[in-house]
């Protein structure tokens, strides 16, 4: 118990002659004690719940929990309030350097957070004094930014964060609208680009006590891969840049309403079929149609192994503008943006070099441990933009390694997850440590294979098409 | 770690080329962990300081110390600020519940050890920031005011202190002038009445890891006694009256100038010669010494078991005014206040209650665990007034057992050693929760025996003269 609690007994335990609940949080390390963190008069036993909050760079989500019956009883999302400082982490924390500028963002983020949980508990019908916990992630920066921590060093070498570990915490400390006595607990990351958000995905994939040789990857403009199973883990990021969120993209955009989400193109006529987010006329491009647009491109022929359009096909959507190679997927008539919708030999490069970046990513992280691709037993897609990607497709331009589709697991938001799985068992909280401790990073700047792992990855699908055996039975057959 | 170190951390560590000092605290329980409590870049391990706090109803002291060579490089005692708002216990207690008097009472207190804290750190040539850790000790009541805890209950059935044992905490966190990490430990108490101070007290005697069995005393208006040894521990309290601090006396005072602390009785003449703190005319007695003048008076006859004069006495000094006998122990002319100072039967029947409830409260602990005087094989003296107290009139007058004085030790300010000891070794703070648990509380209200002991201790030395065969002896020699 700590001291404000002890000051609160002497009244409380007379309250309802001598007879309380006591609500107790169960320790982070095995060798920890429980701790009794409130008292209540009379019993209280089926109010107990606890909050979990996923903080991305871009939205915040949270969810209450009720502790007894372990529902979701509510959840809400709302954008980062830090998001008019900077787009990316990076400009975040550029911005923080200055002046009260780590004060602002700490501050920013607290508020958002703060909505969320004035909206989550006034939904679920609950008070604030009945939330025993709350459990964050996010990545290195944006954890450090919750807690107030200057975030500069991540960007600099040796690029290590504050911490790997967070001490749990009372709410209140950071400035969260929570009573005295609830308990925080932070994600802890492994390095500065592996951070909470993925440590908490990977818990919640339970991939660290599975015997199964597993390939994690949270796919996005900062990619993060972790390999390994119950007795090992190492991890990686990979800086993929925007292609799969629509960014470097002729006629790219986020996944909303009129973004081209599915594609199939006749291989007599090449001429395509679209399917837009909201069915409506189409607008732009996302991450997921790009690379289903990719794959469809490449089976029919329309281009080649490094991205290229074969100029030679008799069909109009082929053609050259302003010296650049492109292929009409719209015509401005089918469009609401009053303009044709290509898809440009620029586009495909860019998504060339993201695919190829967490591609080889993963290849480099194998080569250190003396593992080949054909060893990954299963691969789990964590993030949101990993939900929609269409498997054969990601595999077909060589994003994913080869793999049959019942072996790939499809997590959402797995840092949000991972909080809610963290507030309702207590083995996850001890586990977690012996994660991060097990888990060895590697910098690919500073291991020498990446380099040319990455040179290779720069073809769909890849250069050596013996990592992709049935791809190239596909292409092959497509094209006799 | 902490938040707040953490914070602090990406900076320091730079600072001197990631060489730092790390300041550990060491668990409070044996299965606890080592905690990082500060980070200073270089090597600052030979400055690492401490400060020990004895908070007394009355008087407040402190010392600063060096936890690299164990010394204590300065000492400073205050009053308690909290004295203007009642002078014992039950005062203080009356006052903080009234509107906002537990807040005032804090914030006195609080005022005074800072008072310290600035008096010692100056001397000591240290700095806030070099101050390791802080431990103190207090009675119950003193313990909750210094921790804003409403201490109400206290003082009402079933007089439970609102907890035992209390979290380490930082001790800004109650307002003490100290760094952010600095780690403020409180010894844990009994009981209502046996609180922290008597803890550290037995912490310091290492009563608890001896295989004596040993009487543990703290002699003053409210007595505390533990019985016990490294197997066990039984402890109660007595409320002893004021009398051995010079209150419902006559010419009581407080062992200041002027105090008669020494007396000599001619057994022929009953003429007295005495010895006065700094060798001063008299001004009054204090408690030491009366407790030597009743013995003295005992031996020579003047009074008798009961502390009733013996009028027949051929000396003007035995005498009766407004029908109440006393003995003149200095004329007027001879002292500072221009009256005769008296010892009366209302003084001497005052001062053997005091020595009543005290004896009696160990005959009962005893009893209790049927164990006898005679086996009791050490006694410790704590407290301020316990070092001056004569040994061999002590036992004459029945207030402590019969005893070889070499198996009598005088601890002086117990409270004070027990904190400055647990500043210094760790081993200490896990045993003191130990010590708690072992020890067994006896209230003597409810204990049914504690009146008959009582009663039987009403005399001088007692009724049982049994329990004193030398002092019986002696005072049958004398008296021959």
């Amino acid at each position: 118990m700590d001291l404000s609690l002890i000051r609160r007994i002497p009244d409380i335990i007379r309250q309802n002659d001598f007879k309380v609940t006591a609500t107790i949080l169960r320790p982070v390390r095995a060798d920890g004690k429980n701790e009794i963190i409130n008292i209540e008069p009379g019993d209280t036993t089926d109010r107990n719940f606890a909050i979990a909050v996923d903080i991305g760079t871009t939205t915040v989500f949270g969810q209450a929990l009720d502790l007894h019956t372990g529902e979701v009883l509510a959840q809400q999302g709302e954008f980062n309030a830090q998001i008019s400082y900077g787009e990316d982490v990076i400009s975040r924390i550029m911005y923080a350097e200055k002046g009260d500028g780590l004060e602002t963002l700490h501050k920013r983020v607290v508020e958002t957070v703060n909505k969320i949980i004035r909206g989550i508990i006034k939904k679920a019908g609950i008070e604030t004094h009945e939330v025993s916990t709350i459990t964050l992630a996010g990545n290195s920066t944006m954890t450090q930014l919750l807690l107030s921590i200057n975030p500069s060093y991540i960007r600099r070498d040796p690029y290590v964060p504050a911490s790997i570990l967070y001490p749990p915490f009372h709410a209140t400390e950071i400035g969260l609208d929570l009573a005295g006595h609830t308990t925080a607990l932070v994600y802890p990351g492994v390095s500065s680009y592996v951070g909470g958000d993925i440590i908490s995905g990977i818990m919640a994939s339970g991939m660290y006590r599975s015997p199964e040789l597993t390939l994690f990857m949270d796919i996005g403009t900062n990619a993060e891969i972790a390999i390994g199973h119950q007795e090992w883990m190492v991890c990686t990021a990979a800086s993929a840049g925007p292609a799969f969120e629509g960014g470097g993209v002729k006629f790219g955009m986020r996944a909303a309403k009129g973004a081209i989400e599915d594609v199939s193109i006749n291989p007599d006529t090449y001429e395509p079929m679209i399917i837009t987010v909201g069915n409506v006329k189409a607008k732009g491009i996302c991450g997921s149609g790009l690379i289903t647009l990719a794959a469809r491109l490449l089976e029919t022929g329309i281009i080649d192994s490094r991205g290229k359009f074969n100029q030679e096909l008799d069909t109009p959507r082929i053609r050259q503008i302003d010296d650049i190679w492109e292929y009409v997927l719209v015509f401005e008539k089918d469009t609401q943006i009053e303009r044709d919708i290509t898809i440009t030999e620029p586009d495909l490069d860019n998504l060339i070099r993201a695919k190829g970046a967490m591609y080889s990513a993963a290849l480099t992280l194998l080569d250190e441990i003396g593992l080949k691709v054909s060893d990954i037993e299963r691969i789990i897609l964590a993030g949101g933009f990993g939900s929609y990607v269409d498997l054969a497709s990601a595999i077909t331009i060589g994003l994913l390694p080869e793999i049959e589709p019942e072996k790939v697991t499809y997590l959402g938001n797995g840092s949000l997850l991972g909080c809610r799985i963290n507030c309702l068992t207590n083995s996850l909280r001890q586990q977690v440590t012996q994660v991060v401790n097990m888990m060895t990073n590697f910098e690919l700047a500073t291991t020498p294979s990446y380099m040319d792992h990455y040179m290779g990855a720069l073809f769909l699908p890849h250069t050596e098409l013996n990592y992709f055996p049935k791809v190239k039975a596909k292409l092959e057959g497509l094209r006799k």
